[in-house]
């Protein structure tokens, strides 16, 4: 396979690179800038040197269009132009922003402040969510990638929301982030004096993975609802957690809600639903493509808090793309993502 | 004023010498142990050189009664015991641990599982949360400071319960802490390897807080609820924040809530309202005894979010402590605790 | 007295008002800025809310002639213009940049690649490491605030080159710093993702603290030497550690190292030689003016090691300005700096 | 190949699980205890459910035996006993510890403070600093894989020592590492809180490894002396970052070093010698088995700086170890160590 990567300076691009370099079945990745070119990958990332001494290459469509599978992994607004000439039966690509999840374009421009994409393209673009989505993921030569925060929450939430375990009209999210999820350019919110050893809370209610969060509820799980959903900023580079909070239906025991889980990801060998955790934490997925679950029923006030852990980079962007990538090529999906999680 | 501080060499202990060490009517302070009798402190804690040069005095009544006011920073199940047969007029007993706080003995036993102290010593304690009950705490001869999370819980979500602009049936708190809230004994979960570059959940709708959140709304906003409560421990050594969820009532805006969080709090000179909060974080109170809260209203789901930001071992112990001494003393409640946060 | 602050935006400026906001003797702090005049301090750093709700002031000679003390708290190449028509017997300059550190203006064209201040200006100057000039200090009306690594390093070598107990012409310093020392202005080096779980090198031979820390063993221990200096970025806010390493000479014994030290701070309060030190840490020092010391001798090498740590932002900068403020106004030293330290 | 991992839980035990886990070649992987015999490894770290549900075995002979590679990950003292009957030709055993690295077993008893093995295994051990004793470690039944600190100082200093650039009798190296090489038993030295935002220095002049790196620069460099050694502990889990200074001999450039270092790596894919390093830290190696070095010498003091950084628990331990046993299995040095570093 010959692979294109579009804007691999980025954080998303440089797991890609990171995950794809030991993919068995990748013969060739080619970086692509807008800024850059003709600059060495490696100076730029020195921990890249003897592993990628290669020049950056301009964006045009000559070639990209020799490449198998193209990743874009650039801010929001860039793909929705940059991708819709290549489109392709030869040629799968992925999108990491979310220029193409959301269907309406008059809520994209609402959360993201942007000119949406052209409505025909919107709508040959498929949502990646891969445990919910494998078949339509398989034929897409338009993949829109999911955000961060909407692949905890969802692979959490879905399955209890789909089987009428939980009632979603009293939904709230809580959720956690790493300071990666940020990008890779310096900020006041990203300066170390003033993130480490300190928690912020920001886009209070605001925040434009909401409208996706909604939007694959309704698709998958059959619901329309809208949730509270809250952002906070950890001390960390990986890592995120959710902490979902929602009353369970009449009789609903927690063990409905912990068989429910196990039942919907018993061939899912990247979801893991964790039946003890008194130790549940970020990092026991720091650096692989797992999702670990867990619920507990609070008896008092009849309330399930269901949690979510996830490496923001991994599943939550590069991790989950080439999952994906391995479903369209056909591979069994684990194929390059078997990563021991490195725990410490 | 001569002060005496039992369980010195914990973390609470520590702090209260820090701020008493600039307290202008302190003249002198003894630290008491029961296992470290004799040591030096500052053998023990290097940076208190020069500043605390001085040994552990053991535990015993004659060297505590000689005390105007007694600290007890101790873990849990001790003070019971050693606190009630220093009960006098002439003395105030100010005790951080959790042992006098819940005023009913089954809900300790069940929630702390451990002994309760005498029932009869518990209805002598008063509830030490100091903007809600200063009346109380003047007269207070033994004095049961809050927990860090219920100080943070509380203040914030108080004046909103009372004055019924939120409905509390289906209150929701999550919880975030700093790693110096487990004090100063290693154990894994406190493993620098293991608590850097991570988020951790624990507790899971079983902390101890619980009843004493639950106790106090009823106490000061008359409402007997459940609250589902869950903690989290962040990647920091300081800093607690709090965020509530919880559906306000027909007809109430945001801007409701906000005037009654600042009408409650405009005499109390810890408590902060903040109206803008593009910023929100725990490092905003560093090393001081500010709370400082934000609400905002989700009109898409009528869903108010309050957030609560202290540093635990200031307001949420031993600074909220010394206030409380201060107006135990008749001296201005900020007198010895005008600390700007240390932002950076 | 009444105090201007110019650059209160920074870090060093932000110190400044911590400091000075518990000073008994401070009347009236004024913050003047060049680029935001008229905004509120508190807007831009919400933890000083109810603290300094005041806005920043325009730089201009008049407002700032009302001032008994100034400190400016700029980056280099600033008060070289900004503070020469200020200077009066009248007024106290306190500055906290290099500009008039360096006594010869092409050491400092030649390490700061800038335009040095008027040589007779520089002439002016007295520089400003409190425990070895403390006379010049009291008379000096521009005052250069030393660098924080030289504080460092002077303060723990200084004693030992002046008495003939090492033997500074093979002197090695390895120090590291935490991030505040970058100041408030985001960079990629600052940016968390990339410096968090991460410790660089950076400057290697090139710092400009170097011709300060020559030009201070010249003045105060009389001897002429080049220095080998590296700077480390370790991932944590504040704090220095200098690690330095000489070989002693012909029979000297870690004792005389230790007496050596111990004497020449008897009386100099924030001075603290540790004897003893399982345990050193930049902590010990967090938040506090205190400088300590320790040394130790490899008797297989006959080469000592001498260690010192400061907060970088108090006994490195604005503690340290302060100190020499309090000598200036014939105030007891230790005025408004009795912090303890927060070891947690 | 089936693999033995005694000391399965600790984190050189865990570190080689997750290396091994990706090996091409190794087909079975037993885990061994002598006091969790029978628990289930994914129940103490839960980050490798699904991965290795598997119980851990006891120690003993019969089931060791079984296996063509026995790892030993366990704290000093304990190889001493448990390696010595294994011994074997068919058998490769790789010592993780610090038992058979110090040929003379009274430096062993002097900075170990224990029991040395008996003298006659101890001759039978080869050193494991793979770039530099390939042929030796080849035919190696008793491995004594290099320490942590050793290999990051060895790699760097061997080269320049041994063609005669640098002057080793005036060697000083100052060495940082994270905090994982503490192991994970929690510890006051271990404790997030004291640990957190703070640098401290440990074992000064008294470190254990510092015979290691003497008895190494004799073999393998031809140099008899002793070094001035430090460590200190920096807030981060992984990563070691050493900074050595020696004066260099008459006439050697700044070249002349960087080409010997490239030169004698040329052909050692794991050691990237770094001749510009504008950003030079130790996340540039994170997770991978990577050994990066920079010199840079200081013309005006005529003393080079050497800097080199590795992953500890990766190149300072597992991953060296993994690449020791590919040499001895005679595969690609690399195998399943191709991982490309996190930077972030």
């Amino acid at each position: 396979m010959k692979i294109g990567i579009v804007g691999a300076s980025g954080y998303g691009g440089l797991e890609l690179i990171r995950l794809l370099h030991q993919h068995p079945e990748v013969e060739q990745i080619d970086l692509f800038t807008s800024s850059e070119e003709g600059s060495m990958f490696s100076a730029k990332y020195p921990h890249t040197l003897t592993l990628y001494d290669r020049a950056l290459k301009g964006i045009n469509e000559d070639s990209l269009s020799s490449c198998n599978v193209v990743f874009a992994s650039t801010p929001a607004g860039v793909t929705s132009e940059l991708l819709p000439p290549l489109i392709s039966e030869e040629r799968r690509l992925i999108d990491l922003s979310g220029d193409f999840r959301l269907k309406d374009p008059a809520v994209y421009k609402h959360w993201y402040k942007k000119e949406p994409a052209p409505i025909e393209v919107i709508e040959q673009a498929t949502y990646g969510l891969t445990e919910w989505n494998r078949d339509a993921i398989r034929q897409a030569c338009l993949l829109a990638n999911p955000g961060c925060y909407p692949t905890a929450v969802l692979l959490s939430l879905l399955p209890l929301i789909k089987e009428r375990l939980i009632d979603p009209t009293q939904l709230v999210i809580d959720a956690k982030s790493g300071v990666s999820g940020a990008g890779n350019t310096p900020s006041q919110m990203t300066h170390f004096s003033e993130t480490n050893e300190n928690l912020s809370i920001y886009k209070i209610h605001a925040h434009q993975h909401i409208p996706e969060i909604e939007q694959a509820i309704e698709q998958f799980a059959n619901a329309s609802i809208a949730v509270t959903f809250t952002t906070h900023l950890v001390p960390m580079t990986r890592g995120i957690m959710t902490t979902s909070y929602a009353p369970v239906y009449e009789g609903i025991t927690e063990e409905d809600l912990l068989n429910c889980l196990q039942e919907t990801y018993q061939s899912s060998p990247f979801v893991r639903v964790m039946q003890d955790a008194t130790k549940f934490c970020t990092k026991q997925v720091y650096g692989s493509n797992f999702c670990d679950i867990h619920v507990k029923l609070d008896r008092r006030t009849n309330r399930a808090t269901i949690i979510s852990v996830i490496d923001n980079v991994v599943k939550g962007a590069a991790g989950q793309a080439i999952q994906n990538m391995n479903i369209q090529m056909e591979l069994d999906e684990t194929t390059g993502l078997t990563h021991v999680p490195l725990f410490i």
